[in-house]
C-alpha cells in the first residue's frame, strides 16, 4: 500500500464460490433418501457431517421447555464441549414422541458412530419435521450405513435437512488474518416456527480454524445474537432448534477479532436465507433500530416491528399502513417519546420528530414492493442500535401450515 | 324451594333478548355517519353514550408505550373516576396523528359535551381505525351535534364503533340477587390487533347498579382478566384499546359476588364475539388448561397456544398436527413434564402422560372442522386452570390485512 502502514487486524474476508460446510478442511459429509417422510419419499432426508480430526464443539439450543430427544442427547454430550459428527434428518422431529423417543436418537448416534469409527458419545444428533411421531427407526437402520461421505457433500447434507424450505441455505468464507488462513462453513434449514430466542432452525456451521473451546462458545453466542437471535418468521419456536459449530484445528490460528466478524458474516448471511425463504414469504424485511436508549431496548423495538403479523401483512401487500409500525413499537415495551420519533420506509422518510410527514403513496408503494423492504426507526433517545430481519406474511403462508400433514 | 333454605348469595342472571349498552337504565346513545373514512361513507362512525345520571367509572386502557390521542385525554379525565358520557368514532384511530391529535380529541369532547349539556371534562373519547393520520374535524363538526339519542340507541352505537367487524357484539343481563335488581349492558368492537394485555379493543360497558368506585375498579379488572385479557387474534396490540364501565346508580343494590359473576359473563361473551369475529376467522378455538403449578402458569400457557400462528393455521386446515400445541406449549416459557402432560382435542385424547396415543385421524379432523374447536391441556402438576380463547389463521386474514389502507 501507497501509505506503508500495515494493518494488522485487518481481516480479509471472501466468499468461497458455493462454498458450504464441507470447505473447510477436513470435513465430509453425505446424505441419502431414507423415505422418513412418507410423502416425500424421493427427498434427500438422512444425513452424515463428520470431521477427519476431533473438532472442539459448541452449540446453543432451543428455548423451548419441551426439548426433543435430539436436542437433550446433543446437549449432554456436548458438556465435554467436543465431536467428531453430526447425523441428522429431515422429515420428522423426534420431540413429543413418547418414551422411546431418546433411544432412538441414540441409536441414530450409534448407527453414525459404527459407519465412521467413532465412539458414539462423539456423536451429535439433530432432527426436524412433524412433532409427536416416532422416527421410523427401520428405514434409517436400513439406510444410514449406506451414506457416502465425499468433500463436497456440504451441498446434500443442505438438501437433506430441508423440511418446507424452498432453496438449500450454505455459504462459506475464506479467511486471511494475522498471517494465518482458516475457513468457516456453514448450513441450515428453517422456514416455520422461526422466530428470536432461538430463532428456529437447525444451523451447522464448520470450521478449520485453530480456536479455543471458551472462546469458541463465546463467539457463537455472539454472532447468533447479531443473526438467528434477530429473525422472526412467524413468532414460534420449535423444540428443535439448534446451532452448532464444530471446529477441527487443520487450518491455520484465528485471531479473535477475525474470527469473530467471519463467524458474524456467515450467521447472518444464513440467517437472512432463513427469513428470505420464510414460508410463503415473498420479500425480506429488514428494520434498523437507532438511537434507542440502550442496545438492549434497540433490539425489542427492532424485533417486535419485524415480528408484528399486521407490518408483515401490509407489506405483503405493499400497502403503506405505516401506523402499524407505530403500534409494533409501542406495543414493544420500550419507553419511547412520540415527539422525538423518526421513520423511514425504503428512502421515504414518513414521520419527523413524531409529525406524519405528507409523502407520495405511490413511491411508498413502490418501496413496499422491493424484494428487500427496509424500514429505519430513530428513537432519537441515545446511541443504542439494532437490526432485524423477517419476511412478509403472505396467504401461501396461511395455506402451507393449514395442511402440513394432511 | 322444598328443602326451605334461602340462598341468599345466588344471583340470578338473565339474558335481555336484544340486550345492548343502553338496556340499564337511564342509558342513551346514538350515532351517525360522519364519511371519516372516505372508503365506506355510508356507514355510522360517530357515536355518543350518555347517562341521564352522573355516573361512577372506571375504565382499563392499552399497554402500549404510544397511547392514542384520545386514551391519553379519557385516562386523564378518568383520575375523577366519574364521566357523563362517551364520544367515539370509527375509521381514524387519531393515534399518532401529529401535534394537533390532542386538541381533536379534545374538540370531539367539547362538541359531544355542548350537545348533552355537561362539561367537557365530563366526557371521554375513544376513536378506532387507521393509525397516522388525522382526525377529519371538518366533518366531524359538521356531524356530532346531528346525532339522536334515543333509548334503544346502544345497537347504532355497536354498528358505529365496527371497522373490519362483521357482526355487531352486544349484549346485556338482568341480574336479581339480594332482593334487589340491576342490569348490566357491554358493546365491544375487535377484529384485529388482538392479544392478551389489554386485548385490543373498544368496550363500552354499563350499568345502572349502585356500585363504589373502588369496588367498581377492582371488579372491571378481574372480568377483564378473565376475558378479554385471555383472547388472541394476532399478537399485535393497538394503541387505542380501552374497556369503559359506567355505573349510573339508577337501578338497585349490587351484592359484590353478583356483580362481579354477571360482568365475567358480559365480558367473556363480548370477548368470545371478537374471537369469534376475528379477521378472516372461521372458527373459535378454546384453550383450557388444568393441573398447572399456579393459576398464573396456566395463563400463560392458555395464551400461547391460543396466539400460535401454526396452531391457528393448524385448525384453519383441520389438520391433526397436534405437535405444534406442544411446541407451543414448550415455548410459553413455564415448566412442564413432558412425562405428566396430557392432551385433548375436543373428545379425542391425543396425548396422554407424555405418549403419544394412537387416534382415529378422520375423528379428529371432524372436531376441528367444528365451529368451535376445544384443546384441553392437563399438566398435572398442580391445581392452577384457566382458559384462553382465540381464532383460527386464515388466507383471509392476511388477504384483509394487507389492503386495509389501498
Amino acid at each position: 500500500m501507497e501509505c506503508g502502514i500495515v494493518w494488522i487486524m485487518a481481516a480479509e474476508i471472501e466468499t468461497i464460490p458455493e462454498g458450504t460446510v464441507t470447505s473447510p478442511e477436513g470435513f465430509l459429509a453425505g446424505a441419502i433418501s431414507a423415505g422418513i417422510n412418507k410423502n416425500a419419499t424421493d427427498k434427500l432426508d438422512l444425513a452424515v457431517l463428520f470431521s477427519e480430526a476431533p473438532c472442539v464443539a459448541a452449540a446453543l439450543f432451543t428455548a423451548s421447555r419441551l426439548k426433543s430427544a435430539p436436542v437433550i442427547l446433543s446437549q449432554q454430550r456436548l458438556k465435554r464441549r467436543k465431536a467428531g459428527a453430526v447425523v441428522a434428518n429431515s422429515g420428522c422431529a423426534n420431540a413429543f414422541a413418547g418414551e422411546g423417543g431418546l433411544d432412538d436418537a441414540a441409536e441414530m448416534a450409534e448407527l453414525a458412530a459404527e459407519g465412521i469409527g467413532l465412539s458414539p458419545e462423539e456423536v451429535l444428533v439433530a432432527s426436524t419435521g412433524v412433532i409427536g411421531e416416532p422416527l421410523p427407526m427401520k428405514r434409517i437402520r436400513g439406510s444410514l450405513g449406506q451414506i457416502i461421505l465425499s468433500r463436497d457433500g456440504g451441498h446434500e447434507l443442505a438438501r437433506a435437512i430441508m423440511t418446507t424450505d424452498t432453496i438449500a441455505k450454505e455459504t462459506a468464507v475464506k479467511v486471511r488474518a494475522g498471517g494465518s488462513q482458516f475457513a468457516i462453513g456453514g448450513v441450515a434449514k428453517g422456514s416455520g416456527m422461526i422466530h428470536p430466542n432461538l430463532a428456529t432452525l437447525l444451523c451447522f456451521i464448520t470450521t478449520d480454524a485453530v480456536v479455543e473451546e471458551d472462546f469458541l462458545k463465546k463467539a457463537l453466542k455472539k454472532a447468533v445474537d447479531e443473526s438467528f437471535n434477530m429473525i422472526s418468521i412467524d413468532g414460534d419456536t420449535s423444540p428443535n432448534d439448534m446451532v452448532l459449530i464444530m471446529a477441527n484445528g487443520l487450518g491455520g490460528n484465528a485471531p479473535a477479532d477475525a474470527f469473530e466478524q467471519a463467524l458474524e458474516q456467515v450467521c447472518v448471511y444464513l440467517a437472512k436465507c432463513v427469513v428470505r425463504d420464510g414460508e410463503g414469504a415473498t420479500r425480506l424485511i429488514e428494520v434498523t433500530v437507532s438511537g434507542a436508549a440502550s442496545r438492549l431496548e434497540a433490539r425489542r423495538v427492532a424485533r417486535a416491528v419485524v415480528s408484528s403479523p399486521l407490518v408483515k401483512a401490509a407489506v405483503h401487500g405493499a400497502d403503506p399502513n405505516w401506523g402499524r409500525i407505530v403500534a409494533a413499537v409501542g406495543r414493544s415495551g420500550v419507553e419511547v417519546e412520540e415527539s422525538k420519533f423518526d421513520l423511514a420506509i425504503g428512502e421515504i422518510p414518513v414521520v419527523k420528530a413524531g409529525n406524519p410527514l405528507p409523502f407520495d403513496k405511490r413511491g411508498l408503494i413502490q418501496q413496499l414492493k422491493r424484494e428487500e423492504v427496509s424500514i429505519s426507526l430513530n428513537l432519537n433517545l441515545g446511541s443504542g442500535t439494532a437490526t432485524a430481519w423477517g419476511c412478509d406474511l403472505s396467504e401461501e403462508y396461511v395455506t402451507i401450515n393449514s395442511q402440513y400433514m394432511t
